[in-house]
């Protein structure tokens, strides 16, 4: 057979968790909290379990999760979605934004996608025929060129993601970000893709600016979120997407062929625990503690910081130490400083001009300390 | 926009549970068990969450998971898959068989199925670009006829489903299938698909016949299995797949950027669960004796019953009773009798040739009592 994805390896994430297991080193590669989820929150998974909540779960989701989902939301956001027909509770972020473009993309339809870009957007667009338009955004402020995009739609654009507070860089989009955007698909057919798995992890008073507060956005998009993130619990695969929906009603045509449902007790925990705003709301605060700490630990090392506005990792830049491959790099401190980042010229266009390296600061502080000795020595 | 999925609705499980749920119907539609997984399987779940198990499992699954997968597959059907490279944990079987479609299926490849089929087979290969090329099996028996499939094959045909024990039917596959197919398969490209979720659930001491135990057939194979259908939680959404190695790797391309990776808790149960084979050995007596009981049940109905040689569902012939269509029959047989089944044309290729309904039989045996004594009076 020829491979549909003849260019893609494993994924940096796996490959970089796994040296830094072989090597012993402190892993601030893959985004992973290294603290635990609230003990509340498996208490209510085991009483989901011993409630006898262990069938399948509905195919979009449990109906009390979708109305927590839409409440918060439409609170939050000032939209107004509606639980029934357009939430779906999905198995992370991940496969939400798989099975939106399965759900659209046809070969040669052209997606754009800015980069640096999360590495799971592309390989999706691959596998079902579609053509990748990158746009290269600049370190170290990645501000997007919204003349750029526009120039870039064709007639065969069928897409465009977006992806705030943006991971890699810690970026964030603005409102004139969004005003820029709302003009240029406004009179267009894009489906806009917006991961917004960060979205409560915003830094300095800054606002989160979902593309569901714009009625010219919202009208095209699905919104991807994420549990895991928000709830420290990355393993169990949980998060959901919202659209309008006729374009929800075609998402699910996909959905419940690809995986059908997802984990039902966890759904029921969910539902019960989002009834608590303060359970996400704390989370810019607990994270902007992190950040600050961080930074502060390494402010005297050779590394340049453009401190992050939200996510919970800071790209650093490593031009001052060596001029190495960020690759060669990362592996090197893996496995002579013992601490493990992410390289990422993986998620750009150009790989040879990038010196940065990406760090998942969602450590305990002891954690964050030992690294920082370590980088303040290089 | 143009859905790349005009004909597909709302699928029939869906459809019915949801009926069955506003008629209070007793629901032996959908398949799933009316009782509860084994309470040590939750507490193992419980304790692996409280261990810390909570953040991403490794992308293929957790490695003692796999050991035992592997161990299980390799003794019991003489087998020598590699647990590194060979097995993957996925969302249950369902995105197993989603991901081995979209690794493989590109544009006018051709996909023979054999119908009736589990519907979730086509739509993946649809939205792939694919094109299916359907064999219609007769009732009662649903033999397969191989010189039919043989004569299917084209230069374009790059993968084959299988299914044993087969859903809706309940039909087997046997040791003389096997060969056959094997001889067929021999010197082409072909890859096979073997959906095995109900291995199992066979009976009146018939074999399971894994296509792991055929060499020429496993060497070209993905079979998929479901942990939902065998312990009896199907909401946990946890199966797996396994493959030779150069297979598994372009699966895992996929996988990694459709869900990356699954449920981290529930992983680290089944790991130590699996290491009892009892756990799984003893279901073929415990559905025999449903099976047997339901079969006894209804033996004075107008019914006519073919047995079936394994899964949870026996498949009933109503033609005595009505000449309607059997989606339209189902439907009233929910509303007005209150036993909701799986009307099975849409399975199969010339909709209007099948007077069956499918019926779960993976209830309490009160629930089936009540529902036999409903379709004793029909
Ligand atoms: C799915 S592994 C990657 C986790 C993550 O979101 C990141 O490290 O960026
Ligand atoms: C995913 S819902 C359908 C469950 C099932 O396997 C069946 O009823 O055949």
């Amino acid at each position: 057979f020829i491979s549909k994805l003849p260019d893609v390896g494993t994924t940096i994430f796996t490959v970089m968790s796994k040296l830094a297991h072989q090597e012993g080193a402190i892993n601030l590669a893959q985004g992973f909290p290294g603290f635990d989820s609230d003990p509340k929150l498996q208490q209510l998974v085991t009483k989901a379990m011993s409630d006898g909540y262990n069938q399948y779960a509905p195919m979009p989701g449990v109906y009390g999760l979708r109305e927590q989902i839409a409440n918060k939301i439409n609170t939050l956001y000032d939209s107004d979605y509606h639980p029934e027909s357009e939430v779906t509770v999905t198995a992370g972020a991940t496969q939400a934004i798989y099975t939106i473009v399965s759900a659209f993309i046809r070969p040669r339809d052209e997606v754009i996608v800015l980069k640096p870009a999360y590495d799971c957007y592309e390989p999706a667009v691959t596998v079902n025929g579609g053509a990748i338009v990158p746009i290269q955004l600049k370190a170290p402020l990645y501000k997007v060129n919204w003349s750029a995009v526009e120039r870039a739609i064709t007639p065969k654009t069928k897409m465009l993601f977006i992806n705030t507070p943006h991971n890699p860089t810690g970026t964030i989009l603005d409102k004139e970000d969004m005003m820029e955007l709302s003009r240029i698909l406004k009179g267009t057919d894009i489906i806009l893709l917006s991961d917004e798995v960060y979205e409560h992890i915003v830094f300095d008073g800054k606002k989160h600016e979902s593309v569901a507060r714009y009625p010219e956005l919202r009208a095209r998009s699905f919104i991807t979120a994420s549990f895991g993130k928000t709830f420290h619990n990355t393993g169990w695969k949980m998060g959901y997407t919202v659209a309008p929906k006729a374009l929800m009603e075609e998402f699910q045509k996909v959905h419940q062929f690809n995986v059908f449902s997802v984990h039902h007790p966890s759904q029921k925990a969910f539902a019960t625990y989002l009834k608590e705003p303060e359970h996400y709301l704390r989370l810019n605060d607990f994270f902007q503690q992190k950040r600050d700490l961080f930074l502060d630990l390494i402010k005297d090392s050779r590394f340049k910081v453009t401190p992050a506005a939200g996510t919970y990792f800071q790209m650093l830049d490593y031009s001052e130490i060596t001029q190495k491959e960020d690759v060669d790099f990362a592996k090197r401190l893996t496995k002579d400083h013992k601490v493990a980042s992410i390289p990422t010229s993986v998620f750009n266009l150009h790989q040879e001009d990038f010196k940065m390296l990406r760090f998942c600061f969602a450590k305990d502080d002891e954690t964050l300390k030992k690294a920082a000795t370590i980088l303040c020595n290089i």
